[in-house]
């Protein structure tokens, strides 16, 4: 079956794929690029310098400017707004527009606006009426205006790690690679006391800390995985919220008592977030710092992943 | 006099009543069902499972999806965005779409969003580029992201109550069956303190106390009437207000020193919000907890207003 | 055995009880009464309005000023200083010197200074150092400049009554006539309720209510007991402490929770303290306001009881 | 060169400038004036009581409704709302609807919602998905719902006048007219403090002081300039942002310090803002209060500054 | 009539004035000097280099130290401890003593603790039980560990002015050469102004303003007279009080609003204290800065004031 | 030269040291044992469980009770007050009385107050009038009611460590085996973050971490030195003073900001005070949690360091 065009609609592209149906008083000019089996519904309007995947939904009302790139699997809900110019001016144009990029399944509810030069992750939900001003993370889901990280997508609320059962030993949780541990806690009227014995109860002996503190509460920090180092997250004052994701799994600890550990794993896509704002997170890591044995970016780490259970496999 | 329908407008059902008007670039599919005298304007795209009241009005850019029901003299403001999945994503369908209901005489201002499974309550005021993610009740005016109540609609500014003069006898309010009570307050060095004797001050004696606490500011409570039970409230913490409506008037009381109490008579629609971060509720309540006793719903409530009174003038 | 009196002292006063010491450089003007088994140590001295009861001891370096009224088995630590002038200047003496008393069993911690007018209840025990402002209800224990009461005696820590096991059921206390209630608490996303229903969970039906807040840190409420009603208390925001004392026992409960009540029967001494700032202590009474129900007096309070106890037993 | 009509719009007026492209499916009724060299893109909707400068950008989506005032070189960016009626009910009309004023060279993100009644200053710059709910001043950058002043155009963040080298000589500011100034501030244990002479240290001898305070965040203040009064501002308390504008050039300060000041010359436009929760303004002024003195509107500015420039040049 | 020594005591001075009694176990060594009319209690202990006045009251229990001196008509309450080293260590001493100074009229309250080198002015009262641990000002009234001002003397609490009524216009204060002035306040939604022209409503045109922040809540600042300059008061933000003496009656006012002034013409002395963590105390002088100006010293300032009236007198 | 009684004393003990003076109306019980060269002056009261070094002075209107331990060198201040009883209740006595020690060198101010059970300790210095309600580390200077920690002596101001100069180099400090160090901060939008690399930059790899934190203002921790575990503190949130100290000299750091860090030996006394309410300090150990590591007296300390200075010289 080849695509379908509504008589009233305009569509000057030939570029366009098999099953892909193009609705009334859409609008779609020469040099766009639709993929196959995608739904471009009434009123849409694209432009030339666009490029969009397969199996993608545009709902009414939205404009695909020059410059946007909508991969695979992407849902845009009506209404949706794109900008390309950071200050628009009548008549004045940049040299050239910023690119915006939309991952692999992202899902963009109605009537959120889009800043130029974003790029939103995959699988990211963007909620109704959200403004976007920053990148999406993959799996995010974003609500507001403007729009912060409100959770992760496959990562049910009642799987969310919150004051765990009194145990001290080590639980492995759900993502591969994770363990949640529960460190001892003394009170005591002079102040408390909270302590752990490296390569006895924690898993390894640190070659290096780092502390991440100020953070603004709606930034989120981590974001990567690594090759070979293991980490070891405490929250010591404050809280904040960890994602860890093995590939397939995603998973979030609540760290909000400087007694919870979390113990991750060389390969495991990991975020922190929500940081309310007198957090310290306290990271042991179990290798010196090395820029190489950063994976930062998610598609990378996937395919490194997928290689890995490969080899494992054979 | 029949609908018109504008010759560049698609309109594709035969359900469409008297006198309304479709115009320029509008597209209605074949099974949605339109009521007379309503204003289609241009780029508006309707589905198939929606139904549409008498006389409304739906402005420019808006689409109306599988599942909205929108009730007589609804105003949908231009560029106002519907939404029927929760978590979308493209060419993945959920069983059922979610139902939207826009109650009658609503009014959504221009480039609002609604989220799926919103009701909006009667004559409720959503301001323009408001993001609605609750329910909406009867005659509450909302604005922002997310969507807070900033007040009712007729009931002028200058019918809030707010520190009333200082008599201790009750005041008969405008709505019928409700009063307002100053209690005494004697200030003391060692801390003040506030009292009533009931059934002699107070206008009955309880069997009954609740209290309401920990009130998210953007949370509502209340929200329906007694058959038979009559309370007194007191903010004895804090403030919120308080929204009294017996069918035909409304006015709300800002409740923001303990000395201050609202007498509600059965048959007299209450909801109360703003509560400030602090604020406890105390209710007497005249008699046990009976489920049967609560009318939820504000057309039920109008309704059996609607009989008693006419029971009466029999 | 008569009085000793050492030979370095300076005894004035005929009016000196059997067993009663006086050492060394102490000095008694002449018309000072000091009853039997005293101990007036070393360097202490004693004006002639003064009367000194029964089993006192007086520590070295302790003024008696004119006014001073010292109860029974009163404990006077050294250096303890007392004022009988609230605006001294010298060879300006007021009109007349304001009366101190201790009553009996108190006991005044080494180096405390008593401002003039005070009244310092029985069996107190005020700390070493202590500045003592305004009256000390019996049995209190007060700390600190300005003095603040930080307990009760004969209450051990042990027993102050804190989050409680959850039972709904009313508990007996240990002092007679009192009982705790734990309350339900509805949890809600719309914020929380807690709720009684008067003469069935709640133990009578009240004929008043009354609210005490704004109450300063330092202050105290309550200190009386009533002849015939009883009351009911919740502390519905904040916090505070409450003393019960059937004149035999005492107990403190820490009411910081919403949902816990504490039943108070007629003739059971109660007093209310340690006010959180933003505390808010509601009451039901099961009787009218009546000025002539209050017992303000602790020896009143304790003949009352002690009648009806012998009443009983005969 | 004429104006342009795409085949699909439908454009029912004469009165359209040269040069001037209409997309397709865009309409516009027979009463509105459009200028010349405008872009009137695809979905575009124009009602007759609307009038469009010249070089105006209408991106797709928009709406512009009766009682719009469009000046030249506007930006209007995709699926940008206008209103009409503050609380629009279907069927209700307003004796007259309120005028919306977009003044020349504005430019209104994608998404972003104006309310009815606004004027949006020249050269504003207002941020995609922006709430507008109060007037604009000139050259502001707005964003949020509702809207806040995030900054000013043409203002380089690193031309923010923040934490100045300590001099305390007036500095020449890059607007004509204006002057930093560094007052002393002399550490004391005791307290700080901050002075100057008047007509030495300061410009000139105040004949008149005035003090602002409890400024809500998101107000403005000041929007005017003088004919021949001379100012000098000071933030004596918390902080608050200054914009001086001479007609050409613009720069803001951050008065964060009580010793920061700045003189502001007559025919120099001031606008303060971002007033912290706390900020009080101190202004010294070298004229007595005069309304006439007062130029509140930025185009009367312009024209009073030229005709001076003007004046001086011959 | 001469001294009075009583038989226990031993008093080895005889530098000692008519009709001063010392009484038993007090112990005075040779080169001490006492005045006149004095009285010497019970177990008081002074040392040979010290001075005491005509008519002091030296209570039981007190110690006076080599370097005191203690003007005509000071009351020395029981317990009161003196202190001469500040770092005193066993057999260590200093090169030479701290000298204390306790000024004429000042009354030191039982158990207070006068640390070693403090001056305590003319009528200044010490509550009892208070360490002072800093100056203290004539008239002040000291209370606390560490001892703060809580009030003057001889002015009564009644006097304090608070929350004055609406006039505007000065109001002469019953301290000579002192008014108090009501500014008029604008509320306004965009925040609130005050404002004043100088020489029509204020009394004077002003040569410097100064500004006093950031000033600890237990210090204060002042304490001094002008002999030429007329100041105007204005505490912008916070609050703070002022104490106005012309050398014979004393008044405070409490300005906790922006638009309440005070004006204090030369020779006034004036005290400012108690001010809010975030008071901003603006002032207006009517003369430059002039380090000649300043009368630092109270008696000096009763001795000017004193010729003063004299001069007028002739 | 053999020890001196004033005539007007009572001395009734024989074990009183050489040189030894005793003023006119003090009172020494027999069993009272009194050393060397010691200055006992008027009105002192010293009971029979008492000893008492040498070189100890006394001042007026002490009492030294049963029980009470004077080591060599201590000045008690005049009208110092000790206690023995916790709970004095009159003609009730303890079954043994609590015993207060005075460590060598300690220094108690005019009228200050201390608790029973207290130990204070070596050249520990106590402020006048404070009121000490726990043990006292050697060399502390406390103050106030309750007496905290204000410093330590020998620590002259202008050693205090505050915010060094920004070297990331350790820095030896004066106190033997104790360094700074400046670890590297790195600032970011997205927040801060420092880090330290164990065994480069670090001096050693942890076998232990602990943390430290909700810590009562007036608290103090560490107060013990190591055998032979090595010790690297940071305050990771809020701040705290550390303390050092050889057994020689004593330095002070101000740990205020997390980058901060000090290494501190074996056999290096510490003493960390005046944490903020939101301190949290992260400690790392050279060696596992042994807790005969741990040093807790002061004394056996500074023998232990002499042993090791003197083996260290053989």
């Amino acid at each position: 079956m080849t695509s379908f065009i509504h008589p009233q609609a305009i569509c000057e592209t030939k570029q366009i794929g098999a099953k892909t149906r193009v609705w009334a008083f859409a609008h779609i000019l020469p040099a766009a690029k639709i993929g196959e089996n995608c739904n471009i519904c009434d009123h849409v309007f694209i432009e030339n310098d666009v490029c969009v995947g397969d199996r993608v939904t545009v709902k009414c009302g939205v404009q695909l400017w020059d410059g946007l790139r909508i991969e695979d699997d992407v849902f845009i809900g009506p209404n949706v707004t794109f900008c390309n110019d950071k200050y628009p001016r009548s008549k004045q144009y940049p040299a050239r527009f910023l690119q915006t990029v939309i991952r692999q399944g992202a899902s963009l509810g109605g009537g959120a606006v889009i800043l130029p030069g974003i790029t939103v992750g995959r699988n990211a939900m963007i909620g109704a009426g959200t403004v976007v001003t920053r990148d999406v993370p993959p799996y995010a889901k974003v609500a507001g205006n403007p729009g912060k990280i409100i959770g992760y997508t496959n990562v049910a609320d009642s799987e969310l790690i919150v004051n765990p059962t009194p145990t001290e030993e080590a639980k492995e949780l759900r993502v591969n690679g994770t363990r949640f541990y529960k460190m001892p806690r003394i009170k005591d009227l002079r102040g408390d006391l909270s302590a752990g014995e490296f390569g006895d109860q924690l898993p390894f002996v640190p070659k290096r800390y780092f502390l991440v503190f100020d953070v603004p509460s709606h930034k989120i920090r981590g974001e990567h995985a690594h090759k070979n180092c293991r980490q070891f997250l405490l929250c010591v004052k404050g809280s904040c919220r960890v994602l860890v994701d093995d590939g397939e799994n995603r998973q979030e600890i609540l760290l909000d008592r400087p007694e919870y550990g979390i113990d991750i794993s060389p390969l495991v896509w990991g975020v922190q977030y929500d940081y309310s704002s007198d957090a310290v997170l306290l990271v042991f890591a179990s290798e010196h710092y090395d820029n190489e044995d950063y994976i930062r970016d998610y598609d990378t780490f996937l395919q490194i992943v997928k290689q890995k259970q490969e080899s494992n496999n054979t």
